[in-house]
Order: C-alpha cells, then structure tokens, then sequence
C-alpha cells in the first residue's frame, strides 16, 4: 500500500473495523439460524457492545484528522476507497453513540420477540418494541439528514444504496403501478386460458430437498470450503466473503420455495465470493450496496434459474430426486409451477410482477412512519388498506400482513425499496449477459451457469464499490437504471401468449 | 450497585469487557463447530481483533486509576470482584498487546493446520505452525513471571485455575504415579479374572445416539432453551451462561463415548447455568477456574453416571433406543462395559484410573516445552517414551500420540493439570454431597440427577469465583484438596474384589 501515512492508517483502521463487523455478521447469523431463544437476550448486549466499539473506532478524533490529510496512491480505487470513508465518517460522526448501542439493543430484542409474535399473529405483543425501533430510527434519519444533506428518509435509504433517493424511486415505483394495473389482469388471464399445471403431490422430505439445495447451489459456483446452508425463519445470506453463510426453510408439501430460495441466496453469496481480494476488508471493497446486491440474487433466480432452458435441466434432477410423475417435471409444466403469477399476501413467495407491489406497499409506510404521518399503533390497518388499493386482496391476520418480514422489526428502514430496484437491474444486466456471451442460454439448458458468472465476476461482482449503482449499471451494460429492461422481461414471459 | 464511582466504572467496565469475551467465545465455538475450513483465516483475524480490543479494555490507563481509588461495597462478593479485577488487570498489563495478537493470530492458524495434521498423523505439516505457539507462549510466561511472582510455568498455569503451581502438583502427581504401579496391575488382574463382558455389537446411528444424548442431558437439567449440542472434532462446553454449547463425536459402532461425553459436558454446562446471576459478566461471578471446571464435568460423568444405581436406569433407555440383547445393557455388564481399564492412547477416550498418567505425560512435557529443555521437534519423541514410561505402550503414529488433543496447538499450555485436580476434587465432592444427601444414590437409580444437582448448585456453582480452589472445596466438603478421597474412590470401584 503506497499512499501518505495518514492514508495508511485510515486503511489499517478501516481493516480492523471490518474484522469487527465480520465478529457481528456471524453473530447476527447465529441468532438467527443457530441460537436457543434464551440466548438472545445477551446476544443484544454482544452486538450492542461490537456496535459501539465500531463506533467508537470510526469516530475517533484521529480519523477526522487522518480523513483531512489523507492521500491515497493515485489509483481510482484508492482514490474511490478515500471517498467512501469519508462518506462511512460522515454518517457515523452524525449519531451519538449512545443512539448506536441503544438501536443495536431495541432492534436485537425486537427481532426476538417479533419471532414469537409472528408465529401467534399477535402484533400487540410486538408493537411496543416496534415502536421504540421506529422513535430510535427517526432519531438517527434526524441525526443523518443535515450531515448527508438529504432528507430524513433519503439518509436512511443512503445507509443500503447510496445515490438512490426517493425522488428517484418514487416515478419508477408510480410507473410500475400503472404497468401493472394493465399486465397484471392480461398475465392472469393468459394464465388462466393456458389451465393449470399438473400439480406438485406429495411429501417432499426436508432430507433430499436439502441435499439438492446443497448440489444446486455448489453447482452454481458456490464452494463447499466456503460457505454453509441451514435453516432460519427469514431465509437470508450472511457470513463473510471466505465463509458465506446462506439459509433457506423446508415445507413438506412442496420443494419450490425451498430450491428457488437457495438458488437465490447463492446469487448473494456468489457476490461476496467474486468480491476483489486484493481489496478485502477496505470500502471499495465491499458489494455496491443492497440494490447491487439484490440484482445478483434475482439474475440467478428469476433471470437464469426460471428460464425454460434451466428449468428443462432443473426437471431432470427434481425427477430423480424425489421420484414420481415425469410429466410434472417436464420443462413447460415446470415453467407454469414456478412461474405462476397469483395475487398474495406473502412478499418472499410473490412472483416477479406481484412482487413490487409488496415493495411499493412498504415503500409508502416506511416513509409515512419516518415523517411521523403514520402511528406504529396504526401499521397493521394502513398496512390492509394499502395492499388492498394495490392487490385487491386483504391478508385474514397480521402474520399474512405487517408481521411477515423481518426488516422493521431489525430496525432495517429505508431497504425495501432495493428489492425491486435490484429486480430491474437483474433485467438490465441479463440483457447484456445475454448479448456478449451467446453461449449463455445454452449453458443454462446444461445447468451450467458457469458463463453467466463468469460475466458477473467481470463485469459485477470484481468491482466491489467502485462505482456507484448507476456508473455501475452504465459500465456493465452501456446504460444507467432502465426499467424498460424489467417491463420487456416481463412481458416476454408473461404476455407473450 | 452502591460502593464509590470508581468501583462501579469498573463493574460496567468488566461487564463490557465480559460481553465482548462472550462474542468471542461464540466465534470460537462456531469455528470448532460450524465454520467452513476456508473461514479459518478470516476467523484467526477475528478473534485476534476481538482479543486486541480486550486487551485495550482491560489496560487502558484509567483502569489502573480506578483499580487504585476503588472502594466496593462492604460485602465479601464485591471485596473479591475488585480482588479478581486487580488480578485480571496485573495479568493483562505485563503482556505486551502485540503479542497478545499475535498469540490470538498464531493460534488460530496453528489450530486450523492441526486439523489436518492430525487426520494425516503428519506432525510435520504442524510443526512450524507450534514451534511459533510455543516461542509465544514462552514470551507470555515470561512477561507474567515477574508482574504475578510465579515462575513462568506457574504464571501460565495461574491463567487456567489461580492458586496452584507445579509445587502443589508435582508431589500429588508422583503420588498418584507411585498409586498406579501397584493399582493397575491389581485393577486388571481383577478385571481379567471376571473375564470380558458382553459386547456392544451392531451399528449405532447417529440420529438415534444424537437424539438420546439430547435426552440425557435435558434430564440432567440442562434446559433445551438455554443450550444446543452439536459435532466436533474435540468435544467441549462453549457459549455463555444463558446459551451454553456443548459438542460430541459420533461413532457408528459405539454409543458409549457420545453418552458420555454428553454428560460429562453437560456437567461444564450446568456449572455455567448455575452461575450467581447477580454477578453476571463480573470475575466474581464466573466459574473458579478450570480445575473446578472439571471436577463439574467429572462429578455428573465419572461420580454419578458411572455408578451402577445409574447405569441400572440407562440400561433401560439404551435398550429402547437401540433394542438388541437386554443382557448387554443389564447394569452389571454395562458396568464392565464403561468402566473397563485399560492402557490406552487416546487421553479423552482414557478411563478415570489411568487418565491421570496422560496428564502426567503432558504435565511434565510442557513444563519442559516451557523452560525450553524441550524443542518442539523431540516432542513426538519425548512423548512416545513418556507414555511408554507411564504405561508401557508406545502409539503406532502421531495421530495416537502428540497430535491427539487440540489444547498446545491452540496455545494453552498450563491446562493439562487441570483434569486430574478436577477428577480429585470430583471424588471428594462427591463423598461429601453423598454425606449431605443421604437420598443422592437413590434418585441416581431412578435417572435423576437433581439431588446431586441441587447441592452442587448451593455448595459450588452458585458461588462463582468468591473463593479459590481450596477454600471454595472447604467451604463444600470441610477440607482443602485431600487426593485420598480420589483414591478410595478408584479402590472401591476397580479394587473391590
């Protein structure tokens, strides 16, 4: 590392602090896939005291002064490394560190009692815990906004994606909905028109659906030496860029949300896997943010795993797995299982056109509960009335509703919106995949995704932090966010019979 | 908490300080449990910052301010916490912190490498990786020996169970070296002459064996929302009080070492479960030190479930988990089964009246390690003709010899002594439980191990750390550690007739 040696030391700091943080990520995933219920309470207190030492590391008076004097070697990615810990700086210096540990606390006992209060759909029991995480979060998005210059809302949105607003979000969500309002009814009957597919019967043990997960996921890049796949409530991807750690949940009656889930969360740690090694633990080396992030779990899934050229091969290994009727596997009826379109209540089992809606719903809360134009205590109702104006449909309890995700009740606000921008970047990049590499779709009718992630390695995953979400976009496929790739997807898939 | 402001910014200091050293025993945990083995460099880095920040902690100058001007409460508990921080502060100060990161780095990667070295019975692979354990912890001895007033080995030993020093032990060892030249033989000769009992045949499965191992240690008392049992390489107890981890192997052809390696952890678990709580994350309110550990583990394993009043009742519960002959589980042949003597290699699969001489073995080999009359190149060496003395055998490879137990190659030297002083102390617990309980063997016979548990709980789990060694074994039984009561144990139950 050439530089000044104030440079130096901030890369050293900026090292160690993301040591720390990797301590936290195994804890969070701990909690959540592996930890007895008795533990949580000093699993709070442990990630409360990690919090706050990175805290206290980032905002030491040192980094202000080494920020200031700071020169990096004259290399964009010094260059871009400086700036994002300037920006890291900027966000932490703007909130006490007692706010820090006290959101670290409120949000990990929240997220315990939320498990419980879920499975009882029982909001009361939660709320007011929610409410202490949404008093704290308005807290912080007041801290943020002067500092960062943006609204509370848009500071808060920075801490998943930088440079995305939404100003930015809210035409392309406004845009979206009215699509939708026409290709949802026209997809539906095209759907209906076609009949149903032979159905998925019988059990599925969670034995062999966790073995093929286990195959799947391996074959898709992902290394047995470095990486793990378990159980949790909320399947997610944690762990560190050397030891990624993804979940899924098992259901007796069907292996789809399982197989599709993982292959998901093999998208996310197949990011943290390509991630420049040479520039491991610093800023510019990390994922782009959580809109990058969530299109590397969506081209896997939806873009390259639902296509009919994988499903065709996918087909074959259900087949073999589980035995059965050979004409539920084949390569059409398989399209039509996992690529069914239906109004529902329930944001990680929507198909790909329903699924911004959920997106868009909790887009408009989070905003109402950041302005302090919604009361915690009237969530669950706004919550109804809003899927209702969007979907048409109302969930029959709280735990088909404002109960079902995790995010809010981890203190996450301001996330959501990444799903969907992710879903339209995933389309983006797909296209452009599919224009430099020929040979994409048929590696996929092999159950080889091994030249789409040689794509990503290049022109995604290898960039770390780089570039922002836009630049990046512009880099990899000549364009910054277009959501016509996203509408052009769609409707070949879904309108085009 | 009452007593002056700088006893009680001491208390919250040492309650930071224990909940960071929670965070870390977790990450230790999942890495002997959970974690891939391409997380392992990662994890090194980890651990090595979290023991980075501890040792700042823990040295920071204002300790040493506070350490002078604190005044606890009137109260022997507060007395012997600020007793135990001053202590905790002497031995953290004299140890320089870039060595204490370098030993945490060292560690991990030498413990990491052993994994292998030791499925290969290749000490060659290792031996670079404990040559650098073993110069760090000669450093550390060094560093201590003057700040402590210990000789550098008993400065090492202080760190696992303060109060005893190679002085003490070294008399008890020969002892009990002198008791085994004529015991064994003695012990075998009976053994023989009652010929072999029946054998365990047929295949175990590890669902089956898992699933009872839970059962077991629930019925113990150790309570399902406070613990987890899982895999690894070498069985231990990790977590933290209110999430207590313990681990076991699993052999297809044998559920003995499984069962009772389940309850001799589960006895470290309950130890950490009955932990004063209103001293929780203080000194005083930990358990007294490793050596009290053991005699935890040994008390549940070896005193207790051993018995035939116990064995009586599991008999019945391996026959309905594995069906087979019922005269194989009949309490007088499970006896001869799980209480056979025999000259062994292995240490953990080593029965309780020669146990005591691999202790030995690795008692006087690390002294010699330390004083650097040893180089690690003669270990292998030196312990095959050590072992040969001790009990006339000779491993057929390192695997069976130096490589079999993790502790050196994780750094801790000074630990060893620790079992056998907890097997002596079990056996005079035990003695004086029976006195105090006079319904003990009666509820063992039933299963029920709550009569032993109770008592344990008053006499010296909820005392934590506010007595030392041999007064807390004063305080339980009426005497300092008397090695007799080992002894007659071992006479009664191996010598008897």
């Amino acid at each position: 590392m050439t530089g000044n040696t104030a440079y130096a030391r901030l890369t050293a700091r900026f090292t160690r602090l993301a040591t720390l943080g990797e301590a936290a990520g195994m804890l969070g995933w701990d909690a959540a896939a592996m930890m007895p219920p008795g533990g949580g309470a000093a699993r709070g207190d442990q990630m409360a005291v990690l919090a706050g030492l990175g805290h206290e590391m980032l905002t030491a008076p040192a980094v202000a002064d080494d920020l200031l004097a700071a020169v990096p070697p004259a290399d964009p990615w010094h260059e871009a490394n400086l700036g994002l810990m300037r920006h890291a700086h900027r966000r932490a210096t703007s909130v006490p560190a007692d706010l820090v540990e006290a959101q670290s606390r409120a949000n990990s006992a929240c997220e315990q009692v939320w498990r419980g209060a879920r499975k009882d759909a029982d909001f009361a029991a939660v709320r007011p815990h929610l409410t202490e995480v949404v008093a704290l979060v308005r807290q912080q998005a007041s801290a943020l906004s002067p500092a960062l210059n943006l609204s509370p809302y848009d500071a808060l949105m920075d801490g998943y994606q930088r440079g995305i607003g939404a100003g930015d979000v809210a035409p392309v969500f406004a845009n979206y909905a009215q699509f939708l309002a026409t290709a949802l009814p026209q997809a539906e009957e095209i759907q209906a028109r076609r009949g149903a597919p032979l159905p998925v019967q019988g059990t599925f043990p969670q034995e062999l659906t966790e073995a093929l997960c286990r195959r799947l996921s391996h074959r898709a890049g992902l290394e047995v030496d470095h990486s793990r796949l378990d159980k949790s409530t909320h399947p997610f991807c944690g762990g560190t860029p050397t030891d990624v750690r993804i979940t899924t949940r098992y259901y007796d009656h069907d292996f789809s949300p399982s197989v599709m889930g993982v292959l998901h969360e093999t998208g996310h740690a197949l990011y943290e896997r390509g991630l420049p090694a040479r520039f491991s633990r610093q800023p510019v080396g990390e994922a782009a943010g959580m809109a990058a992030h969530e299109s590397q779990s969506l081209i896997v899934e939806m873009q390259a795993c639902r296509t009919d050229a994988f499903l065709g091969w996918l087909g074959g290994e259900l087949l073999q797995t589980y035995g059965g009727d050979p004409a539920v596997y084949a390569a059409g009826n398989l399209g039509r299982l996992t690529r069914h379109i239906e109004r529902g209540f329930i944001r990680v089992d929507a198909d790909e056109m329903t699924y911004p809606a959920h997106v868009i719903l909790r887009f408009q809360l989070e905003q109402a509960l950041v302005s302090g134009d919604l009361a915690v205590a009237d969530l669950p109702g706004a919550w109804n009335d809003g899927l209702h104006k969007l979907l048409g449909i109302t969930p029959p309890n709280d735990a088909q509703g404002v109960l079902q995700d995790i995010h809010w009740y981890d203190g996450a606000i301001g996330y959501f919106p990444s799903y969907t921008l992710g879903a339209m970047a995933a389309a983006q990049l797909m296209a452009a995949a599919r224009r430099a590499e020929p040979g994409l779709d048929a590696a996929l009718a092999r159950g080889d995704l091994s030249v789409l992630l040689g794509w990503l390695r290049t022109n995604v995953h290898g960039r770390g932090s780089l570039l922002g979400f836009n630049d990046l976009l512009r880099a990899a496929t000549g364009k910054p966010l277009d959501p016509a790739d996203f509408q052009a997807h769609l409707a070949a898939r879904y309108l085009g019979g």
